[in-house]
């Protein structure tokens, strides 16, 4: 079976391994994205005549064939067919005969993997959305059962001022809902269907885009042809950029778990089940999957310059370079979830250490207490600052309970309006439960049954 | 006049010099956005009783005062200052003497710089979002203008398809639309206030915080405070990161305008006001502007780059490190603000050249048109692609203009659908306003005649 | 068969995917390496009489036998051995039995992973260096037989001066000749042994680490033990920085070749088996592969990046965020390959068309050329300068060879001295002749027979 | 005073501040390697017969004038001049008259500024290299000092083995050095003298390149000319990368102090002169050094990042985006030499704390030991390893002077081979300081005084 673009001459050898790349491999995962937006776009060719009723319904069970053996890893694209746009055409030419020959009418691979990309992607956010919702809750659950709990507050690492477990497991909950928010946001810019876009510059044919990109449960066409085309890569760019603010929060929840469960620290114990042991020391229990979570952010990071730094200064129209922009954005998304389904174990095992956590307390914590109270009897805060600091070892030890209740404005630890956190939470959710209805219900009326769009092959 | 902090021992100078950097000039930026957060902090310390009517009155004055002398070029902020922070207080003790030593009352640094930076960040946003939209309006007038003018539509930089000017100028208006559509999300998010977080962990004063983040127009305080301080520079990454992407989008515009003015293609003229010359070759003018806009969406990218690197696995808290993202951020507003108007500038300025345009249209250019009427009639698509590409060679030269009007798809060269992208820019500017109008209505309030946050020193 | 470090509870299924990841996979091509290196460790326990010459026996023996499995595609990595020394060691369990489980004895799979990566990389560079090699021979021959074709010489894409195509070539090939010698230089540094690192500090045995490094054909070992582990990451990324170095010179010879072959410029003809279609414009003839070497130098910056940043302010000691420098550092190594061979076929391959380069020069080109020949008659190179650029219309056309001809400076068109680039070629090839024999002739002492580090499972 | 290019018509105001951008700030730096330069090339001219010898002469001394008023800070760059090349001719024409206006003939503003910035390049990383290896030798003491200096391994930042204060701080001696062999690598590369090759061609003069690269203590000339042009940037950011992979190890070192400084770990005490304070807790010492070196990484992998993505698929011969090279090279060479000072005043300052480093050994850090003690009476590895993991809580505390005693193997603790890096110190110091002195030879000849091409101006 042939290549879609098949000449009367042969490929060179190396070029033709070099320009395929893992592109194969790598399209397993846009094989039911594929399927239904030629779905779609078959709608639409039956719309203009183009396919007979009776094509239309071949090709119909035709794709709900190779969905099927998709789904039973049976589905095969070879290296010589270059990507599954054109396995899927080949069989479907074997399944649906002649009318195979015409689904590309009016399409190219250009906006044919661009629409899968976003389809794909759009599954994806939603689901990396709701585990990030429940990773959210965790936190707050979490804050809220260890509201009280006194720990001692650093900055530059050092000892600062007293807090509470409740306040620092919060901090993380509204840092991923920010994270979130954003991320949402970003699936409005991209939920913009690009099919109908063809080569770049559309196709002399009455294609109704409003009508595919309706049929797909996108909010929208992406007006503009050839914009579609160019933003392949910049607005995948967009929901890996998001993802990346979410991985650094990881980085850094992950950087406070691995030292604060240090023994030297002991605040928290992490669970065995969720540690690695050595090859050599037979003592050893690693924090693996924190290390890794920190690491992650770094090739999550490397995944939205790569993407960009090939985007840069590319002339308009499609470019063979845009093709490189796939295997990050689908990494980028595949670790974007683990590493949130990863954090929302580790705090639901986490157990943190009353003794250890009360026991950091010194006496020098309470100094801005101290000078803060000189305030209140009168001295100027610098004057105040100055005294305390001279005599820092008059400073006595306080309960740090009391000094936590104390902190009376809003968000601090002794009135974390942990409200708000779980107002977010219940707005988000219900923004990511209707994207993803919507999504599902589109793909269940367009095909019949059920699709997951995610499925592994 | 002593650091913040000053101590019974010096500071090493080597340390000293390594620590302050260049902070000490880069703040001037933030001296009218630090006084106008100093005026509301003091008028939350008013409320509280800290301050006497009486001192909040000087404090407001010697805080006016330095607005002034700062817009006259007069403030001075001196490396052992360290930052616009101690200059600021220090003068204030000049100006208002004991007042002057509350002012930090229940605030550090720490907040007071974060406060800062999203004051001025915010007035820098809503003013590229401005030129965003001027930039938009520029190309969708000049769409309009040249609707009808044929332009070889290229893919892989190949002559591929008949396109437009007006696709082609579209393309880059809706572009530039959803990038203001992200940047005017970002600030959404941007718009929380920090101040009342002090070191990281709030203090024990019953600060009023959501009056404090009325006074300065945020929508809202940002509300655990350790996360207020823990996204420094992470909220600012996703403001350079919404800034990225449009100098992206620049890049590649800037790309196509250097490629098509070329001699070689002689699609477009640019205007030799907006070229340089060469110090050896008497005959040159050379389109830099557009260069450095292709360079520049580098720089964007390394600002961003650097501010979420150095943020990526920080322990939870204030970290010095943060000093760092201070430049590029205020780097990244600068550049992207510079890259916007100089587009804008080049399409008020360009003139397309009829004859290269027209004369750049070959016969192959109409061949998948050629496949469509085969097609049409019948063939399937497959087949006729595989038809036309074998006698390429009979393909006849067609008229643009038909060849345009029979593309009537929604977005293409037929049917651009300007209305779309002239309505995302009234949206846009609406919101844009609006966000304008509150900040600067809020600092008028605050201080009692218009500021300027933006002032150059 | 169990991991290393089986305990008596189980890890968490979701965090053992998430530890694991690729991992398997990846390793695979570790294999032949990781045999080689335990041989070497091996002949290290025999020595210090830790294993029996008859155990040792059966350990080379297996070694031996699962090097020809994995040759034969034959060797598997399951997911939960993590990676392929849990795998090997569990093989050699298998087939020496009792000897199998001395292996690691002294070892970890910290210093373990880090000598195969070594081992690997340095047969790898080699590679990539003799490939490098052959694509310079190529440009200094192309340079050599177009010598003295004239060639429009551009400076901001504007023709700016007389050139010829010998320049331009060779101008690449000295860019490549840079940029091996640069690979050449960093290969010295990395060709150092970490074997006997241990975890990170060694270990309480008196292992001869000059022994094992010399019998895997290493430079030295590597001092430090905990240096060792401590520049995991780094030292790979100075090779992906070199090989960075190499793509950015490729994507900038890609970027003129995609340009200079388009119809406009038509300085050069790709021939059309380096070219791929389009799947629905029967015309079109892309330079795909080149696109893709402009799109791969973006993928080589992005591993650089990866690693770099994910080794960033890390505790010494080894930390399992090194892991996630392993995949970057393959791809960088197997990319880098592909793209010297992609250009090496285009140059061999490369026909330059002397029609369009001689019509591209205009009279302006020559300038330059007129206002130094009003200095050799006196007037000062300013004056010269403003005289000419006041009448350019007075410029007439030259003959382009003579122009050439006049230029007798080093390395200028007339005079471009390929003797130097001849000269560089040699010397490099001598180098990596000489490191790839070192390398060999230790693997085939070591085993007793001929190893491919670099064969495909 | 005009533009070197000046024409007949105004660039806008918009475009001349857009592309002028910081240029004529940081080209102060430049000031004292372009005299240099101009002077080299001056002399070629006069052996040209293009300058007459009294030319010659008005020019030397004009070019010593700039020098002078340069050194002492009264030589201006306007905005309007663009930058130092175009204020230095100026200036000229007014010290030497009409010589001035000859100054550049045969040569053009790029191969100009690339030659200042290879020349000041080279002073500065030679100064680099020395800070560094003074860096190394700071360590080796300390090494020295605390050789059998107990201190607990970590592997994961858990407790891992016993390792010793001396193992430690050597392997950050040979981190460094390893650097340091690199830069020296990179500076034979970069070692290259472009002059000569004008705008990209050359031109048709027979200018003497050997005789200019010689006058400024240049290697070599760079041979092809239009390479030389292409390298722009590419040269630089091999520099950066050196400098990124220095900045690298000192951020890890400085994590670890950071840590390990901290009271619960207590390992070193950072004196207090090192530490800044906190503007709102009085008790504050905050090791901001550290933190900004961990940071400034960052930034130097940022650097990088953008000179390398901004040279990306830029057609060859002189493109403006190179102007964008010119502040991340200068920031990189600046922020590396400061780190290396920094970090070489903190191990200068250091204090090791014996009782806290002996303290935190527990008997699990001796798991490892005893598992080789089975291995020594007769049981695989693999078996003693369970069983000591089995029975941790058997395992008893040792003398961790005895165990440090009884590593052997080289580089481990017991025996750390320092007179491996105190060869490498003296090998390095002596190329930097023939390095240096080349440089600094020629530039006396030149000029006929001492030249410090870094002076501040």
């Amino acid at each position: 079976m042939a290549k879609l673009w098949e000449k009367n001459y042969r490929l060179d050898g190396l070029i033709e391994s070099f320009t395929v790349g893992r592109d194969y491999l790598l399209d397993q995962a846009l094989v039911p994205a594929d399927c239904c937006a030629s779905l779609a776009h078959g709608t639409g060719l039956l719309k203009l005549g183009i396919l007979a009723p009776r094509e239309f319904e071949a090709l119909k069970q035709g794709l709900l064939t190779i969905l099927a053996e998709h789904s039973q890893g049976r589905f095969v694209i070879r290296r010589e067919e270059e990507d599954c746009h054109t396995a899927i055409e080949n069989r479907l030419c074997q399944l649906a005969g002649e009318a195979g020959k015409k689904i590309h009418t009016g399409r190219s691979r250009n906006d044919q993997v661009l629409t899968a990309l976003r389809l794909f992607g759009r599954a994806s956010v939603i689901r990396i959305r709701q585990w990030g919702e429940a990773l959210a809750l965790t936190l707050i659950a979490f804050a809220e059962t260890h509201r009280d709990l006194p720990m001692p507050g650093r900055t530059h690492l050092q000892i600062a001022m007293p807090s509470s477990v409740g306040l620092w497991a919060a901090a993380w909950a509204e840092d991923i809902l920010d994270g979130l928010r954003h991320l949402a946001q970003v699936y409005d810019v991209f939920n913009q269907c690009p099919l109908g876009a063809a080569a770049s510059y559309g196709v002399r044919l009455p294609l109704d885009r409003e009508l595919t990109a309706g049929l797909l449960g996108f909010a929208r066409p992406q007006n503009n042809v050839l914009y579609a085309i160019n933003s392949r890569g910049r607005l995948e760019a967009l929901v890996v950029s998001a993802l990346d603010h979410i991985g650094l929060t990881l980085s850094c929840a992950a950087q406070d778990l691995i030292l604060f469960s240090l023994p030297e620290f002991g605040y928290f114990e992490l669970p065995r089940e969720l540690c690695s042991g050595s090859s050599i020391m037979p003592q050893k229990k690693n924090p693996d999957g924190l290390e890794l979570l920190r690491a992650k952010s770094s090739t999550l990071s490397a995944c939205l310059s790569q993407i960009r730094s090939l985007s840069r200064a590319l002339p308009s129209g499609y470019n063979r370079d845009f093709q490189e922009t796939k295997e990050p954005f689908l990494k980028a998304l595949d670790l974007a979830g683990q590493c949130l389904r990863v954090m929302d174990l580790t705090f639901a095992r986490l157990k943190p250490c009353r003794k250890a956590l009360e026991g950091a307390f010194t006496p020098e914590i309470f100094a801005t207490d101290a000078a803060l109270e000189k305030v209140l009897e009168g001295t100027s805060f610098r004057e105040a600052y100055r005294e305390v600091g001279l005599a820092l070892e008059t400073l006595t030890l306080r309960d740090p309970a009391e000094a936590l209740k104390s902190r009376t404005a809003l968000g601090t630890p002794g009135n974390l309006n942990l409200d708000y956190a779980r107002g977010t939470v219940r707005e988000l959710a219900a923004a990511s439960a209707k994207d993803g209805e919507a999504l599902n219900r589109a793909m269940e009326a367009l095909t019949g049954r059920p699709v997951d769009l995610l499925a592994a092959p």
